[in-house]
């Protein structure tokens, strides 16, 4: 008997999770039959429940469809004053005629349940002849079948192997962050808030999201609670040109970078893929193991070149290039490319896009540094004056709509076809050992993205997701988020500063050269190697290898130009320039300014200069 | 002046962490020059300091290697009076004569460091002939050439692109979690131990992980204070008989499964993968998209049959196989298989492992519910006595030496070659939102393995990391969390204990059977087909389909055993048995109860039983 009272217990304690999809709590009113819901919500919700071709769930995850429940009479959601401009206020808005998000454990969601109306858009191209065989033969989950039967009223599942949260050891989690727009340290410590989430704090009416849903299993596409957020902030942000645009969270922009590959690039087909002549690494080692042939597009201080881009593609020859097809997607890092710190202006993006609908390539648009978007340089003198950094405006003295509009606008923003997908990061913005991040592509490709996620990723962590969701969307809001990301651009030009001064100050530059980096981490540093004293019986590898083992010796550490060069291997041709890159986001002002006189030692020292 | 009186506060705001990897702190000893920490360390530091052709790094996170420091006079650590059994004592004796784990931000570790000598063990085999041309083709990140110089004294770093955790806007994380052995969630909310992580815990020498560590970017294998933990673990539980293994986080059993088959199953080479005829739908849905072809091998009450297994594998025939080649890959879950439930006896793991040696298959061992191994069910007299659940000994009266011995060895445990791929994970037994598991193989399978990691995952969440380190480690250490294990087999012995006594009161015994599951979370029920009335008429899946259609009638969703045929499509033949999967995780006693009673009336109907 002692034993049948504790399990007389344990289903009280579970009561809360059943109730919050079942049954009326006391502090929400009860809910009404499936049918008549559809009838009294608002548009955005009707069309999302008629979407059922596309509602999925994991397989072993069974939950049902997020809803959005208003408790006042039905109130037709009002348009944005402006379509093509979607503001916070029209987002407040359509949430408050919306009503409360009611989204239980592995609940599916999607961004059309979030979005403002799409009338008068087009649809997005179709691309199933770009897509490889792996990802055409994704079948939903079997159990999928099953899915659609919950919403049955009284249904009680044997179906899906969930844990029961009553067995999750974490009775709430608290985090201290900082208020808007008190963003440093020192002031979060003094004033910061201190945020708590427990584990049914939806059953008892105090949250839309609790410990109980963010740490069960969910959907590969996220939480909705936390769609809902990155949905609106990409409406904010990127506002895409047509209809049927869609999110899915991820696991960082590495990881979806190898789900997209796996989903344009096939071996069998010898296909490949153009990008940047220097590249992110990690991307590149990501592509070659899946035997996808690497091409280097030319570059200037504005990173990749849409003329070299077409002439590239014009004049495609496989038998010239190893037996690759055409390239059929582009892999591109427009603001603050790492390695070059190169940004792509708003004309050159466009450029870019018209070349890729020329030849009709994919474009993924990796943009973890978008709102790393920097203030402009102001050159050594007033620089080194402030100590290291420009004096700019603090970040509440400009509005939002004022540092969004100062964005240059994305690929994804200019995407009439609905050709790009973007990947998005919290890692360089927020936290990268968050490792959460989110695509945005047409209805069809983020359908098959998220069919390959469902059986590797899973999704992002939930603990991830529920600390984000409260910081960004309960606490901070989007206003709030924006502000922070204002603060960041303002940390992000200082420390830029800081290193672009010490360059000024300890750098030859007669040999060494560089432009201003606009946005990101990295600053990349041009060696005159022609005016090296060995350049005509050494190979500009051999003088990168003497620069780097001085720099080495006078301790500092710069990564080389050649790791980073897209065509490698025993068919690319040698490189015929000389770069390093240096990064201004990890160490001190004071560090930074010491680690590039020792560097301009050793390249001086390279070049015998006295 | 002001700018630079701010940035001159930022300096010392991250002064941590530089202190943390280069600096004496206030309360902790200078640091020894490299060369000297390795004569005064014990064994285990020096051989994995000298394991530097294994180490490497994520491309971006240049980070240091992690090292024990001991602040004491050398003292080498005592071998375990077994070295076939090491108890928690000698875990707890190794590391204290360790000393200190100092692992910084993306601090480089592996289990070589954690693990207790393994003298006298084999190396494991070579597996190069089962690699992928993929797997084979995956090289070390270009930066990993930067991070060895990264341990030179004084050498200050412009090369990875780390944000600093200055811009990391989570001053603390707390959470409230139960005492052992006071593991209810009513107790937890009474008793429970409220755990706070800070931002520069480390610097302060108040912790060996903290915020500024876990919430930057980490290793693809998972900080070294995690993997402290689980390699110790793992070798609490599996002592795995050969000298190379090695321990590498994932985010959990299904992105570990999608890289494994990558590793060894190649569309080119027509591989094929073995696993039970019913099996994990998610797993199957993993590997068809990679054109691996799936064959089933016949299941009794303990599983998988090792005779059929032989059998299949001598006689293969590619042309009576759709032109697969003959499996060199086994993919099976030994514990409460999903969705029959079956458990393979210690007997029954060791048939299966000498067929794999003779045939020289390779084994992915996938143990989600390796912990739920339940009591033995005492009948339904007794359960239904005891309100449900037997009665059984508080998870405080049983030792964890004498539970570790009460659970059927795993593979891994039996696994002289280095064969077997286990995977672990802490889904079912601490919170799957944790989206953390962890991979044992051989050095060769896990080096491969993490190559793919640091390109595709790269590695778990940092904020579910630094959570259930604190949780495991810190707060419940190896003891704490063997008895949470304990308390969660009596949980799930409690739940599968009011499921079977339904069964017995409600299902028609004429018509269904079932053996009690001794692990998991599911029960699978088999219908006897062949006595419905329309047998002669109906096909086994139309009559599966009628039985479905009547349990959703009636209110009870149970997954079809049909979604789990492992071989299915144009070629498979049809169905001979029909089953039901059933689980036990989610619903209340009550709910659970109810829901059988309407499954077997639905049963009942189908067969026209009055």
């Amino acid at each position: 008997m002692r034993r049948a009272a504790k399990l007389g217990a344990r289903a009280r304690g579970v009561a809360g999770l059943v109730t919050q999809n079942t049954r009326p709590t006391p502090s929400s009113p009860a809910p009404r039959p499936a049918s008549s819901r559809i009838q009294t919500h608002d548009s955005i919700v009707s069309r999302s429940l008629l979407h059922s071709k596309s509602r999925d769930n994991n397989s072993e995850a069974l939950g049902t469809v997020a809803k959005l429940v208003s408790d006042a009479a039905a109130t037709p959601v009002l348009a944005p004053k402006n379509p093509q401009h979607v503001t916070i206020a029209d987002i407040l808005d359509r949430r408050a005629k919306a009503g409360r998000l009611v989204a239980g454990t592995a609940a599916y969601s999607d961004s059309d349940m979030f979005k403002g109306p799409s009338s008068g858009k087009p649809k997005a191209k179709r691309w199933d002849y770009h897509l490889t065989d792996e990802s055409k033969a994704r079948e939903p989950c079997m159990l999928k079948q099953a899915a659609k039967h919950l919403k049955k009223p009284g249904l009680i599942s044997l179906g899906g192997g969930l844990p029961c949260a009553e067995n999750f050891p974490i009775e709430s989690l608290s985090m201290k962050v900082p208020r808007v727009p008190h963003f440093s340290e020192e002031a979060t410590r003094e004033l910061g808030s201190e945020l708590r989430i427990g584990k049914y704090d939806v059953a008892a009416g105090e949250s839309e999201y609790d410990l109980s849903i963010a740490l069960n299993y969910g959907q590969s596409t996220g939480s909705a609670q936390l769609m809902r957020f990155v949905t609106e902030h990409t409406e904010l942000v990127c506002r895409p040109p047509y209809a049927d645009w869609r999110c899915a969270l991820t696991v960082g922009s590495t990881g979806a970078l190898e789900q997209a590959l796996r989903m344009l690039c096939d071996r069998a087909r010898h296909d490949a893929v153009l990008t940047e002549e220097y590249s992110f690494s990690t991307a590149l080692e990501t592509a070659a193991p899946l035997g996808i042939h690497l091409f280097g597009v030319a570059m200037d201080a504005q990173g990749l070149l849409p003329d070299a881009m077409d002439a590239m593609l014009r004049d495609w020859d496989p038998a010239q290039r190893g037996g690759a097809r055409r390239p059929h997607v582009l892999y591109t890092v427009p603001s603050g490319q790492n390695p070059t710190g190169a940004t792509q202006g708003e004309q050159r993006r466009r450029d870019i896009y018209d070349v890729a609908r020329r030849h009709d390539v994919f474009i993924i648009e990796d943009e973890p540094y978008y709102f790393l978007q920097m203030l402009p340089y102001a050159g050594k003198t007033e620089a080194a004056a402030a100590g290291g950094a420009q004096k700019t405006s603090p970040a509440n003295e400009e509005s939002v709509e004022d540092f969004l509009a100062s964005l240059i606008p994305s690929l994804l923003s200019m995407d009439t076809d609905g050709r790009v997908l973007r990947m998005d990061s919290f890692s360089k913005v927020v936290v990268p050992g968050s490792r959460v991040g989110w695509i945005t592509a047409s209805e069809q490709v983020a359908e098959r993205y998220i069919r390959h996620a469902e059986v590797a990723s899973q999704g992002p962590s939930g603990v991830s997701q529920v600390l984000l969701h409260r910081l960004l969307d309960t606490h901070w809001g989007h206003d709030g988020y924006l502000r922070w990301l204002m603060h960041l651009r303002q940390e992000y030009t200082a420390r830029r500063d800081v290193l672009l001064a010490a360059c000024d100050a300890h750098l030859p530059r007669d040999v060494v050269s560089w432009n201003p980096p606009a946005a990101g981490m990295f600053h990349w540093l041009k060696i005159a190697h022609e005016a090296h004293p060995d350049a005509g019986s050494k190979s500009v590898l051999a003088i990168e290898d003497d620069i780097f083992n001085r720099c080495i010796a006078k301790g500092v550490l710069v990564a080389r130009g050649s790791w980073f060069r897209t065509e490698r291997g025993e068919h690319a041709s040698p490189p015929t320039d000389l770069f390093f890159r240096a990064t201004f986001a990890a160490a001190t002002p004071e560090n930074m300014a010491e680690a590039i006189r020792r560097f301009g030692a050793a390249v001086g020292e390279s070049f015998g200069l006295e």
